[in-house]
């Protein structure tokens, strides 16, 4: 390698990952007890600094892994934290991954190393740093994202009710839906394969499964938007 | 300030700028010719290193200043880019930027000392590192932006016809939309503003102008999506 550039600042580099999960109640964010120095023990976004020979996406995948064990979870890079101030050690850049993983699947592989929790979405500690700020960003991007990709349904099971759907979709849009209303729209979007079996743990009654139509959902996926209240506050 | 992060790397981190303008015939990007070892002479994104005491979005915005001489102008960070190799001099992240600016003016506050140029976006040189790459996403991000933001006026004059309004999106979404079917679509949106005088450079019977109705446009931006022929390509 030929001579670095002179007169140059070099900054450390870290991820910051915001991990979604979804329990069939709530909406909910993992969080960890922060392993270093400054701020040791309080509460924070899983991250870590960006090795010599990894990419941001590696860093991301290899900091995911460790915590839940978990590999091939969806994940996104979604924004860059830069203020100079944001870390009070020294100058960090902070890239920032959104990811959604299935909280059963989580459970089992669990990592006891990072006193790792999950909280509410709408209920959780005060975090460190700008990890407040990161956490409402991606909440957005999530939101964004969701209206145009089949990125919630990474958070459910592979057969779900409408009930189960449609209490994700208030938590992740903050809003009410009318029950046969959000059915109604949900299933002239196409998106939605009918089972012959029915959960029956809710009522007597019982509510039918559906499941993610994956052959024919690329066409449908931005009807999603007809659900969302009021598309332009978030798109 | 206490003490350093130990045995972390540091990094150089930059700034890129994909600067799009449009003529009134042809979306643009503007290049320049790289000043700095290795590669220099090479066309180039304008970018530079983020400085101590700044943010990469004052970065970003310095670079923009010191080269077009504008300030004020609509830019948003995108995607940063990490990959090891990627610059070949040392390791270096950078974070990129998209901009819209009105090419003429740009025209009367050029800088020379960049030796920079416009090129159409369907027909520009090799560019250095990942540049290629940043170009290509940051057309996918304006294409995926503009579905619900007002962002591709930042490219049009004051007052436009509907003609010109059509060629700029078929340049942004590489498409060609009947005449007919496009001004009625784009007049539903409940977006523009008629006005009473035509431009009549372009025929005898000449083109009425219209304006961005500001007052509304929040609430129908949405609506530009039915514009785009296939959502689920950009979304």
């Amino acid at each position: 390698m030929a001579a670095k550039y002179s007169n140059q600042s070099r900054y450390t580099v870290a991820v910051d990952c915001i991990v979604f999960g979804y329990d069939g109640k709530n909406l909910k964010i993992l969080l960890v007890k922060r392993a270093l120095i400054p701020l040791k023990g309080r509460w924070s976004l899983m991250g870590g600094f960006v090795a010599k020979n990894e990419s941001a996406d590696q860093a991301a995948s290899r900091i995911l892994a460790a915590l839940t064990g978990l590999t091939n979870v969806y994940q996104e890079q979604f924004y860059t934290f830069t203020d100079p101030g944001r870390d009070t050690q020294e100058r960090t850049i902070s890239i920032a991954y959104f990811s959604l993983i299935d909280i059963k699947k989580y459970k089992e592989s669990i990592s006891d190393a990072y006193q790792a929790e999950w909280f509410s979405i709408k209920d959780f500690p005060n975090l460190i740093f700008d990890h407040q700020a990161m956490v409402k960003m991606a909440k957005k991007r999530l939101q964004y994202k969701a209206t145009s990709h089949a990125i919630l349904f990474e958070l459910l099971p592979d057969k779900f009710t409408l009930p189960l759907l449609q209490s994700l979709f208030e938590d992740v849009y903050e809003t009410s839906f009318d029950k046969g209303n959000f059915s109604r729209k949900m299933l002239s979007t196409g998106l939605l394969l009918k089972q012959r079996d029915k959960d029956k743990t809710g009522s007597k009654k019982g509510a039918y499964f559906y499941k993610l139509d994956r052959k024919n959902y690329q066409q449908n996926l931005h009807k999603i938007l007809k659900l969302v209240p009021n598309p332009n506050s978030i798109l």
